[in-house]
């Protein structure tokens, strides 16, 4: 064989095994990293004195976290009985399979004031939007209801079945147009690792996969032409 | 024979059952493909203090179904009275023939909020169309009560009787101008997929029909002409 | 060697060991001097008559320290209910492990008076401003709630133990954007001086570090050269 | 020695005499004289049906004094419900170690009266400092409660302990911004005769430290000089 195609053989056995290292690699990662965040739509019952919102998280989607980061997504409508409502409170509790509470948080929050005066000029300038229903007279908030540092005594991870999530509402008055509650969750171990250190991990694995292939075809090559 | 003619013969054998073919495809589609989609209007009775309607689905209907997907479409009145009822809630039951319930959700709901300034400016927008009749005041919405997912254990499988819808609100003073129940099903096993994959499905099927069929006249004609 | 050599000799052991003293300080000063400010956000319980908001001051954060200086900084919302509520009282208790106050202060306010015509001269002034969502209506208050020469008898530096911050206020109808405490801490003995006086601690630690290391770098190189 | 070193000497010791004599004199006197002004911030209760104020006047520091000038330096929310709340009295008492009175006085007030022209057309003059914040609605008084003819019975000198200070109002709903207690004393005895009678005490002092300086010097310098 010439160098010509020595070197062509090089080549292609070289780029071949890398792009084959890279399509391993990624079907490897989203093999093994489940999706981190949750959007849960919450139905409070406004029929009852304190109304409750009850979502499960199955302990299948949480095998591998340890971590929770979630916050309480809410557009309250902007009517006079809201404005005047006061100061509300937002429970979250996450309540293990045997009823037992194994996490508990509340916060405190009350809609931004207008007065009657603003009101009107808010109207005036946004009417053509809400002639249409483009826009509504709505005010969102987000409370943080979970934070990684608080949740890092790692319930999640001794927990063996589902979780329940409850958030009450200390007042039945409130009108709510929708509510959400947005989870962000941190993986475990290795998992942790592929995700957080993205870039180093996948050079490292891909390197290695490179080399191991190319060093597999190249001597299987040179056995078949002898 | 010339091969004029032989060649015309081939040509209209092969266009006739294939026109043939697809006739008998489609026959045979919408011959195992029942409706779908289903909009029933509820009629709740406001003399009761919890106002519900009640919507029967019959089993032969439902008999090759395995999964609902369901909205309540509702045009509220954009009275005082509605503005300032506070959050409704719309319960959904299915009742099987034996006065169990198979499945239970429920939705909070609010109406959009309008201020006086903001009613009068519409008013006199839209004072030619409500003159004639062509607009009313109504919000309407979509309440989401049956998902695909969540009715995937299969009760609409188990059924062999008629099951009853029931759908109750938790104040009997709010003002509805009309309300449907719109139902969308997803069928069962190999219905499911002549419907889901119907491109990929009606081409394997016609092609098979097609071949059979030429195969078949092909023969017979050889067999008439000597 | 000639007098140029051990010119250059010098006077590069001389720099080198300047900077390796700076380095060397420096790092001590970022081991030994711990963070002494501190924001907590406080949520107070307004279900209750009394809203309290709990905050627990861990024991290993306050280890070196033995003076605190803390205000609670709150924005209250301008509505008429707050406007009209009159003087609230907002007390701070420090509670050890054993239920024991170890602390205890409270602060009188009220909000700033404005009187119908100027709201809304203002809400004409800042219109553009609240209808993007740039300002909204509050008061921020920043109540001195700890100071130094109060705290000064040392019951930091005797518990051993975890301490727990209480926040009252006497009224459940008063209505909070926020609510933070912001915590500035002294630090004890040497650490203290450390900090306070930076400037001569660390030209005196500097230079000392510096004549040292040039001695020993100097004996050193004197011995290899022989 | 010339008579042109003798005089140079001669003015120099002269000189140099009378800074030092002046230097010790002040030494002195601000050894003497303490502090005789306190400015006490007061924090009324106002969760109280009487809301009351407390403050301790160590006995450290008013050790020298004999007689005591005070007034409560309060500034009032100009708000309707102030307007309206009529007249107002402030009592002072001074508490003895003993829980026994010692000195007693109130003071009626009421705020000056605005009609509600006047006020808006304050609006309007104001209305820009106001929405930066620099003014506020607010009416500034000084309640003399102490004096120092009332006080001239020597309470203060039979003292040997410390006093408190306890400031009632008999209405709770009063609103107030700030408030302050404002303290002069006079001192007793030498003490009183070297603030009092400045200028006249300081010359017969500076005059006779310098004559008894410049003498001592003189004498050791003729003994060296020999």
């Amino acid at each position: 064989m010439s160098w010509v195609s020595k070197g062509f053989l090089w080549i292609s056995l070289c780029s071949f095994s890398f792009v084959l290292a890279i399509i391993i690699y990624v079907i490897f990662y989203f093999w093994m990293i489940p999706p981190t965040f949750y959007r849960m739509p919450m139905f409070f019952d406004f029929s009852s004195p304190y109304p409750v919102a009850v979502v499960s998280l199955p302990w299948k989607k949480f095998r591998y976290m340890n971590q929770l980061d979630g916050s309480l997504h809410l557009c309250f409508r902007e009517s006079p009985r809201n404005m005047h409502i006061g100061m509300l409170k937002f429970t979250l509790e996450i309540w293990d399979n045997n009823d037992t509470i194994v996490y508990s948080r509340f916060r405190p929050t009350v809609l931004r004031y207008k007065d009657d005066l603003e009101t009107k000029m808010e109207t005036l300038t946004l009417f053509v939007f809400s002639l249409f229903g483009w826009t509504k007279r709505q005010q969102c908030q987000d409370l943080i209801l979970l934070e990684y540092k608080e949740t890092s005594d790692g319930f999640l991870r001794r927990c063996k079945d589902d979780l329940t999530v409850k958030v009450w509402i200390n007042k039945a008055d409130v009108e709510v147009y929708q509510s959400e509650l947005l989870l962000k969750t941190r993986l475990r171990g290795i998992r942790h690792n592929m995700k957080h250190y993205k870039w180093t991990f996948s050079w490292i694995c891909i390197t290695s996969i490179w080399f191991w292939l190319f060093s597999v075809l190249f001597g299987c090559t040179l056995y078949l032409i002898g």
